[in-house]
C-alpha cells in the first residue's frame, strides 16, 4: 500500500494578507521517484515574503497558483529514496518542495548541504538565500566604509539582521528599523546594533533622525513604502540605497511608487538587488558566514511553527509583520546522520 | 533724469503650465550701483524648466514668487557701470538678473565670461549650466562604455542634445527621445544620434524597443513620468539612470513617483544629479566643450524670442515642450567689444 502524506493546497486566491482559509490541508500519496529523481522528506519548510508574490504570479519563474495547486516553497529535506545519480539517501538538500511532507525532484535547482557544524535550519536563513541577499547588498552594492551610518529595515528578519551584523563587522554605525519594541530591543541586545527604531510609533521619523546624527550613508531596504521615504528624508548627500523588497506590495499587488524629487535632491544612488545574481558567489559567502557563525559573531533568530498544518497561520503572521525572526515550519523530525 | 527700463513681474501665481497672463510688463528705473556693485545690461535671458519650480518656491535657494515680484532668471549681461573691484565696463558676465533689461549685482554667484571664440548665448546652453549638467551626467555618473546604448530624453534641448553628443564621442549608440517628428529629425541629422523616437506617438514604446535592439545600458532622464517608465521597461539588466529633471512635476507640483518593482527586477542603478555639485569642475568642462565646439563636433540649437516682452510666451512654450532647442530671450543688442 502507498504511504500517505499531508500537503497544503491553495483553497482560494488570497486577497491582501493571506489568511488560513485561503489554504487547505489534504492527504495525498507519497510518490515514487522515477529514474533520475529522488524523494525528499521535508524537515524545515521556509516561509518567505516573496512567496506571496509567487502565489499571485508576480514573481519571476512562478505561475499564479490556482485553487487546488500545491503551495510553493523551499525547504531543507532529507533524501530518503534516490534514483538520482548525484544524491544518496541520507543527504540533506535545499529543494523547492512546496508545502508538503514529501517531494519529488529531478535535482534541478537543488543544492546539497555539505558543510558540517551549523544547524540545518540555518540554511533557510542566515546561511541560505536571505543570508546571501544580505551579504550581496552590503558587500557588493552598498560597500559601506567604517564609521558610516548604515540603516537596515526588517532588522530582526534574516536579511535585515544579517545585513546589519555584516555592516557592524565593517566598522559601521548600524541603525535598525523594526515593527515592535521587542524586535528593536532584540536587534540592539543580540545583534549589537547601535540603535533600532520602531516604525509603528508616532515619533518614528524624529527617532530615526536622532539615531542618525551624521545622517544616513547607506540603507538596506526590505520594505519600500513610508519607511523608505522616511529614510530618504534622513539620507545624507550621495547616500546609497539597496532596494531589495516591497513587502506591502507583495500583499496588495498595488505597485509601490517612490517620489523622485527627494531622490534627486539628495543625489541618492538607488540599486535594485536580486539575490539570484549572486548564486555563483554562494560558496564564498558561505565560507565567511560559517566562520562568523562558529565564532558566535553572526547571530540569528528563528520563528518556528510546529507541523505542516501550522504553515498557513505562520504565513499570515509573516506577511503581517508579526513574525519574530526567520519564519519556518518544522515539518519533519531532524534526524541528521552523524 | 533717471533712465527707464522694462521688467517683468509676476501678475498672479501660475497654475500648471504658466500662461502670458501670469506675468506683467512694467516700467522701472534703471538703478545706480552702490559701492561694491555693478550694473549689468541684459543681452540674453535664459529660460529654463527649473524656473517654474523656483517661481513656485520649490527650488533650492528660491523663495516662492508673489504677485509684484521680479521673475527670477539668469542671463548673459554686459557690465555697463561698475563699482565692483573685479569687474569693469565691457565685461560680459553670467548673472542672476531676473527678467529685466538692467540688473544690479554685488558679484555673488556671478561668473565672468573670459573665453573668446564662442557665441555669448552659448554660455546659457551648451557652454553653461545645461552643458555642465550633460557633461556631469554622462562622464561622472553614467560613464558609458563604447558600443553601449545610451538614451537621452529632451533630445534637442541643451542638456539632452549635449549629453547625447558627448556619449557619441565616447563611441556609444545614442538614441534620443523628443516630443515631435521635427525634433527627432534634427537630433539624427544635426546631432548625429543613431535614432530618435517621438514619445507623443502611439507606437512610442515599440519604436523605442526597436531602436534599442541590445537594450538600454544608460539613460539620461530629463523628464520623469511615462517616458522614464518606458525606458525602464527597455532597460538592460544593471542599467544606469541619471535622474536630472521632472518637467511635468515642475508645472503641476504633484510629486512624481516611480514604480519600484521594475527597478528592482532590472537591478537598475538610479542616480540623482544636481549640477551645482559640479561647479568646481566647470573650467575642465568648458575647456573640453570649447574645443569640441570650435571643431564643429558639438552642435546646439537655440529657440530665440526677441525682446523682453516675449519672455512670458516663450516660457509657456518651453514649459509645454513647444520650444525647439535652448530657450532664450534676446533682451538687448549684442555689441561685444572686440
Amino acid at each position: 500500500v502507498a504511504l500517505k502524506q499531508q500537503r497544503i493546497e491553495l483553497a482560494r486566491v488570497p486577497r491582501g494578507i493571506p489568511v488560513e482559509e485561503d489554504f487547505r490541508l489534504v492527504e495525498a500519496e507519497v510518490p515514487e521517484p522515477a529514474e533520475g529523481q529522488f524523494l525528499g522528506r521535508v524537515v524545515y519548510l521556509s516561509l518567505d515574503p516573496y512567496l506571496r508574490s509567487a502565489i499571485a504570479g508576480r514573481h519571476p519563474g512562478h505561475d499564479a497558483c490556482r485553487p487546488g495547486d500545491l503551495v510553493p516553497g523551499r525547504a531543507v529535506a532529507e533524501v530518503v529514496r534516490s534514483r538520482h545519480p548525484a544524491l544518496s539517501s541520507g543527504d540533506f538538500v535545499l529543494v523547492a518542495s512546496g508545502w508538503q511532507e514529501y517531494c519529488l525532484s529531478d535535482g534541478a535547482g537543488v543544492r546539497r548541504i555539505e558543510e558540517e557544524g551549523a544547524p540545518l535550519s540555518a540554511y533557510l536563513g542566515v546561511l541560505g538565500m536571505p543570508g546571501l541577499t544580505a551579504w550581496a547588498g552590503v558587500t557588493q552594492l552598498l560597500r559601506p566604509r567604517a564609521a558610516e551610518t548604515v540603516v537596515v529595515s526588517a532588522a530582526t528578519g534574516p536579511v535585515g539582521g544579517t545585513a546589519g551584523q555584516i555592516a557592524k563587522r565593517l566598522g559601521c554605525r548600524v541603525v535598525g528599523i523594526a515593527g515592535s519594541a521587542a524586535k528593536c530591543a532584540h536587534a540592539v541586545a543580540e545583534f549589537a546594533f547601535d540603535a533600532c527604531v520602531n516604525h509603528k510609533e508616532q515619533g518614528f521619523r524624529a527617532e530615526l533622525a536622532a539615531a542618525c546624527p551624521d545622517r544616513i550613508a547607506a540603507y538596506f531596504d526590505n520594505v519600500g513604502g513610508a519607511v523608505l521615504e522616511a529614510v530618504i528624508s534622513e539620507l545624507g548627500l550621495n547616500g546609497r540605497i539597496a532596494l531589495c523588497g516591497l513587502i506591502d506590495q507583495y500583499n496588495t499587488g498595488v505597485p509601490y511608487a517612490l517620489p523622485l524629487a527627494p531622490v534627486i535632491a539628495k543625489r541618492a544612488r538607488l540599486m535594485g538587488l536580486v539575490v539570484y545574481d549572486y548564486e555563483s558567489r554562494y560558496a564564498e559567502f558561505l565560507g565567511q558566514a560559517l566562520g562568523w557563525l562558529r565564532e558566535g559573531r553572526l547571530r540569528y533568530l528563528e520563528d518556528r511553527a510546529q507541523g505542516l498544518a501550522a504553515a498557513p497561520l505562520a504565513f499570515r503572521r509573516l506577511m503581517s509583520g508579526q513574525n519574530f525572526g526567520k519564519s519556518l515550519v518544522v515539518v519533519g523530525e531532524e534526524r541528521r546522520l552523524e
